[in-house]
């Protein structure tokens, strides 16, 4: 009997674990969201982005439709980073144009004792039975990526209540009451660690794990707060699927995710090609376009494109924005950034 | 006759200069300001924040504070940077715990023609006269710093309307309308150079630079968009006095700064000083403790600053934050850092 191949498109996974590809795979931060129509259509028939969320079908619906238009190589599990705080005891809600906040937060040795112990599947059941959905639906076309917040960007909203330019309270603990931020950054990981586990048990075939704070931190801070826990994490995947670290702004930190067990390092578009090149040898890269980019025309747009595909080479590449894509964006124009990765990168040597 | 020295205490300018200095000068960027019960008793007897910008003798007494009660070894004027597009004809509100907003923004060829050509004398009479009184009640104690936007942070605010964490809208017009770009930051450039050249007429010893959305953009942006334009105003000063650009998140931009006509490049607080030393050889360097550092016990700040002079060097060097003090940090614990880079820098080799 033949053994059937686990994906007619595996590139992804390939390119992530560092074999070989014919062509470069591509898909695009945020790409199960507001640039599309038929995902605002979706939205408009709930009451929030929550319901969304905690909605397998909707969400599973909403991770389909960019496959389905964009053609990219992945699905991304349509859900938040802030599902973790959630079920921790943290509930949070999502202020129309202004994002999260949080009603309690924690400041004090005693908020800690506000966090409890969580059970993936009870409280984050809604996550794995989305994927469950996707991956029947996808049936073995492209893989499906889970994801989960940075323990250390996920602590800077459990202490700031909100988003912030700053996050100066965050990092305020992390000066005054470093044992604090250290006791609670333990019991996020290990949270993390059940619900990665949890949606790579539900079919997630890679894991991306987003620090959008991290670029607050500095060297020393990053290397005691935030790189030890994401290691963790991939030491808590242990193997079972390609790990993806987004650490944005963390353009200090290359060589902390050097002698990491993540499989890929994700670049922000700041970020020098050649100089994460060469102190990560030994990682495949994802990024980096410029998401603003897509605003220019598509000569523009092209031009760009193939710069950035010339940078990082064919092999161990994933190419994306560096950074989500914008919710004003023309979803032609992504259409046609990930048409010129493929069409050029077959092309490439 | 004998000629009576300039200053007092002129260790700032010799270090910006790159001439020998007996200890390290140090300021704190927003100095003048949120951090002090006197600033708060005076801001508390005007209606708003533009109003204590616009009246010269409490913008006088603002600077004066922190000279008095912390020791630093400069004034640095109490001003605002979007002074320029207001005097540039978009006026703005100053919003309480929100920032700034512009009721007006430009976004097309003919909001280009909303700007009109400044005159520093009659738009912001208000910022010289507050610096002659400085000037005077300073009587050559230490010197005044004056400041400006760079163009590319102005661009910001002019084109988006208010603060943003990724500025998207402003970054939109750079691949959308770069003649436009180009257009708009010929013009508050313009203005700048008009402006710094009246504020050291009035009296300003050293000029600052603040370039502080610089890091939302890339190399090739920056480098297209940014740092001509900050050229252009150091340029306008013409030697004048000396300058400092502060590009907070161009980690990627110093070379760009190697061959800059400014005397002193400042770092914020995720900045290699290794790499900044190696690459700006030529240049002084200004910063960078991490703000939420002061929030630490005064061991901690210790550490921290002692570690910070040793790796900076004594010479060609000028303490400071790597960005701009949070509002909530103790003076005291301000006043300690003061007096911890004094101390310890004297003794240094």
């Amino acid at each position: 009997m033949e053994v059937k191949a686990k994906f007619e498109n595996d590139l992804i996974i390939r390119a992530a674990k560092g074999e070989y590809v014919e062509r470069v795979p591509v898909w695009v931060m945020r790409q199960a969201g507001r640039i599309l129509p038929e995902y605002r259509a979706v939205r408009a028939s709930v009451s929030g982005f929550k319901e969304l969320v905690k909605t397998p079908e909707l969400a599973a619906e909403v991770t389909l439709q960019p496959v389905r238009r964009l053609g990219v190589d992945a699905a991304i599990i349509f859900s938040d980073i802030l599902v973790i705080p959630e079920a921790l005891g943290l509930n949070y809600e999502m202020v129309e144009k202004k994002g999260p906040f949080f009603p309690k937060t924690i400041d004090s040795e005693q908020g800690l004792s506000l966090l409890k112990d969580i059970n993936p599947t009870e409280d984050l059941g809604y996550v794995t039975e989305a994927i469950q959905i996707v991956k029947k639906d996808l049936n073995g076309t492209v893989p499906l990526i889970g994801f989960a917040g940075a323990p250390f960007t996920l602590l800077c909203y459990m202490i700031e209540g909100s988003g912030s330019k700053t996050f100066s309270k965050a990092r305020k603990l992390l000066y005054q009451k470093p044992q604090l931020a250290h006791a609670i950054l333990d019991k996020i990981t290990n949270a993390s660690i059940l619900y990665l586990n949890a949606q790579i048990d539900a079919g997630a075939d890679l894991i991306q794990v987003f620090d959008s704070w991290a670029g607050i931190l500095n060297y020393p801070l990053y290397k005691e707060f935030s790189q030890p826990y994401i290691e963790k994490i991939c030491e808590g995947v242990n193997g079972r699927v390609p790990v993806t670290v987004f650490a944005k702004g963390a353009y200090f930190a290359f060589d902390l995710f050097k002698s990491s067990c993540c499989n890929v390092v994700g670049l922000d578009w700041s970020m020098s090609v050649e100089n994460a090149r060469n102190v990560l040898a030994n990682k495949t890269l994802q990024g980096n376009l410029d998401p603003t980019a897509l605003y220019g025309d598509k000569q523009m747009i092209k031009e760009l494109t193939v710069q950035m595909l010339e940078k990082f080479g064919k092999q161990n590449y994933i190419a994306n924005l560096g950074h989500g894509v914008y919710p004003d964006t023309d979803p032609d124009k992504v259409k046609f950034f990930i048409d010129t990765v493929k069409e050029y990168s077959s092309k490439m040597q």
